[in-house]
């Protein structure tokens, strides 16, 4: 049956890359936290949006499923083949559909392909002297496409919003192989329902996202890079209200980090520590004007009306490179702790304080001998909240994993946050849809599913809850 | 049968207010262009949530029209009941449902019911020390509501965004009378679909909004409004390009006026006009931090880099003042003229110099004695484009409208442009979208439509096209 379909598909797919060999698809058949493991037929890779449409058109018609995969980063199993699937269809990597459409310094706009790797973009933006914000840490190797599919979040939301509010226009192939395409940079645009805002989010469920137009800024000219210890999270939603005051959009990162991730990372990074502290803030204001000492006395004042005196302003690129590592490498280090179980969730930025001492006894209660990893965006609410069991070994950890999302959850929903900030929902939350999500919500989506893949080929399993959860 | 349904519902709807006379309805059921008169059984003014979704299940189950308003300052038609209703049903006015919800200083979010005004909502913020950036010339009488459901832009969208950008949670009531509520202010929460996309920008087709999360910012505490003459549109982009590199998101507004809608205003206004030129430029920076005269240096500068020595600073309130009553009463002083044909356009910043150039001979072709009035928000694409025919009588123009839209639009797409940039499709452009959407699209939205309204109650004959526009 594969051969079948294969053979047809060498047919129509003059520009796709065929990798049918089991040890060239292991990487493409495998998330990145080693969790989800699956076969496929075939890994394709399209170079072409013609060829998209094709393979699409092709699909539909003889109900093969389909899995887009961008680079492969994502944290929920969203780019990796749904068990259920048996290993019928094809993963559609995007990696090869990946050039530059335009660039439109007048509209500062860049339309670019979905497979380009996000680094690349910001490369071509800061050599147009203009910056590209969002920020990952897997900006290396995550494609614009998946960025887009997830509404990816990173470094730079609270000054710059998420990817959705960085995209001014998509083309997308539909499971039927049919195009749309609107990619011209409007900033104002109300012409019928937000087609494009539909897409952004949908995690590869509704089609294929072949190109986008981004918004570029002015690039920062002057960067100031604070570190400041604090006692609790309360003090830092004091010193983040008075930075927003009176920097407003020239904050351009609030990051929380907490005591034991900092170690962690010190020691992963061989730096010392900025400051000792309970709590730790490691700040970023820039400018597109070159006026870095102004903003220096002004952040002194900031710090020391927040009563803020354990703190550090970087005085070199290297030592504001330092402080960037100490938080970069948090996630690497961790995972010398072993496997844990992690949470992307985001708060109202008045509950986070709440949240945080009202969580860690509920776990610690369940778990005497879990440690709390709790490191994240404080600037727009959102945080990683991870916990490590250290008696139990490798991957046996995930048999603890419902249990402590329970915990961990109903706690988030009960101060009226978010179980899925950044990483999306894939095939690991969608159980808890209708959790989140109104009744009449989730009917909506499957309508929405229903009418853009009738037949469900786009990504089975992943985002909707299967039908059986109610 | 409308005494019968009446009566019925004055028993379920306590906090409503009840307007059947026909003379106090008469302000209800005309636009604010004098365009559209429609009448409808009544004006019900709900002050509760819970009236609107027992409004909505009783109009659902008896199969009764409505028609949800704001502050009826649309331009499109949107909130006038259409004609091909013959006076059937209801106008749902959301004035009475305006209380403030909720004012989180820390999240710098805002919660208010839909029916308040926007004035109102600007005042809230400035008086918390924020500010709330949505900039209309309606902002007196129209509503937050209307805002949301037309995806209204204004002044400040090339800093703050439209106000898709502006939103961080609604609470919907549907169709049949269901409420979807999701009030928190989440910056960061991608979990399925994106409803509060859907709804945004809808047109009071799928559902009433009742309230919304609105996002603050930091209050401007130094402003510069500059007022250039230029030569030419390239002058203005080129212009616009160097200030919003330099000055970034401080550049909060960037006006373009033509000679001509300057001359009316000015003589409407009583002021001088500031400059003596072929176009005008009007912008202002503004600054979370107090330091206008560093901008002052800054701004003379880009100026003189940009060849700009036709500039004035205001260099007092008042000043500032007199230059955007320079621009704020162009749309009054225009009615001067008699009635025109007005578009609501945006197109790459890119192409307007083009546009602009190509437009003008191909209306003065058709239409010798043609008066082009251009004139709006230049740092994000968008702008009025107004065509006067002195000879025509009143409003006979309008027998000239869709050969001039035509005119008009064709050109504008041609650019790559949108035909509703700001304003929305309401009853007046709905036959334009299978012109500027996808067949797919098209369909889609029929669907959506169909998944909310199944019997098309909502606001019919709005936004869709008719089945028969194909």
């Amino acid at each position: 049956m594969p051969a079948q379909h294969l053979n047809a598909l060498s047919l129509i797919l003059p520009n796709t890359r065929f990798i049918t060999d089991k040890s060239d698809m292991a990487v493409f058949c495998i998330d990145q936290r080693a969790r989800f493991q699956a076969d496929a037929w075939a890994v394709l890779q399209p170079s072409t949006v013609s060829d998209v449409q094709a393979l699409m058109r092709y699909c539909f018609h003889e109900n093969i499923p389909v899995t887009p995969q961008g680079g492969n980063t994502g944290l929920c199993g969203g780019a990796t083949p749904h068990a259920r699937l048996g290993g019928k269809g094809f993963i559609v990597s995007l990696s090869r559909l990946n050039a530059l459409r335009e660039l439109n310094l007048a509209d500062n706009a860049i339309t670019v392909e979905a497979g380009m790797v996000l680094a690349q973009v910001q490369a071509i933006a800061q050599k147009a002297e203009r910056f590209f914000p969002l920020s990952l840490a897997s900006e290396g190797s995550c494609q614009i496409g998946g960025n887009i599919a997830c509404n990816a979040g990173g470094l730079n939301v609270v000054r710059y919003g998420t990817m959705r509010d960085l995209v001014l226009g998509l083309e997308t192939v539909l499971p039927s192989g049919e195009l749309v395409s609107h990619l011209q940079p409007l900033h104002k645009n109300t012409t019928g329902y937000a087609w494009q805002q539909q897409i952004t989010g949908s995690e590869g469920t509704l089609g294929i996202i072949t190109a986008a137009t981004l918004k570029l800024f002015a690039p920062p000219r002057s960067v100031l890079t604070a570190w400041a210890g604090i006692d609790n999270i309360q003090a830092a939603l004091s010193l983040l209200a008075a930075v927003k005051n009176y920097f407003a959009e020239r904050l351009s990162s609030f990051e929380i980090i907490s005591n034991d991730a900092l170690q962690l990372s010190a020691g992963y990074s061989r730096l010392n520590p900025p400051v000792s502290a309970v709590w730790h803030v490691l700040m970023e204001i820039s400018d597109s004007l070159p006026c870095v000492s102004n903003h220096q006395e002004q952040l002194f004042e900031v710090l020391s009306d927040a009563d803020c005196f354990n703190a550090v302003i970087a005085q070199s690129e290297q030592e504001r490179q330092n402080l960037w590592k100490l938080r970069e490498n948090i996630s690497a280090a961790q995972r010398n702790l072993g496997a844990s179980i992690k949470h992307d969730i985001s708060l109202p930025i008045a509950a986070v304080a709440d949240f945080i001492a009202e969580c860690q006894p509920i776990i610690q209660q369940a778990y005497p001998h879990a440690n709390i990893v709790v490191f994240g965006h404080l600037g727009d609410g959102s945080l990683h909240y991870n916990v490590f069991l250290p008696e139990v070994l490798g991957n046996d950890v995930y048999r603890f994993e419902e249990h402590i999302n329970i915990l961990v959850y109903e706690c988030v929903l009960k101060h009226s946050g978010s179980i899925a900030a950044e990483h999306g929902i894939g095939q690991i939350k969608n159980h808890w849809l209708p959790r989140v999500r109104t009744a009449e919500e989730i009917a909506w989506m499957r309508s929405q599913k229903h009418f853009f893949d009738p037949n469900n080929i786009m990504n089975p399993g992943k985002l909707l809850p299967s039908e059986t959860d109610v």
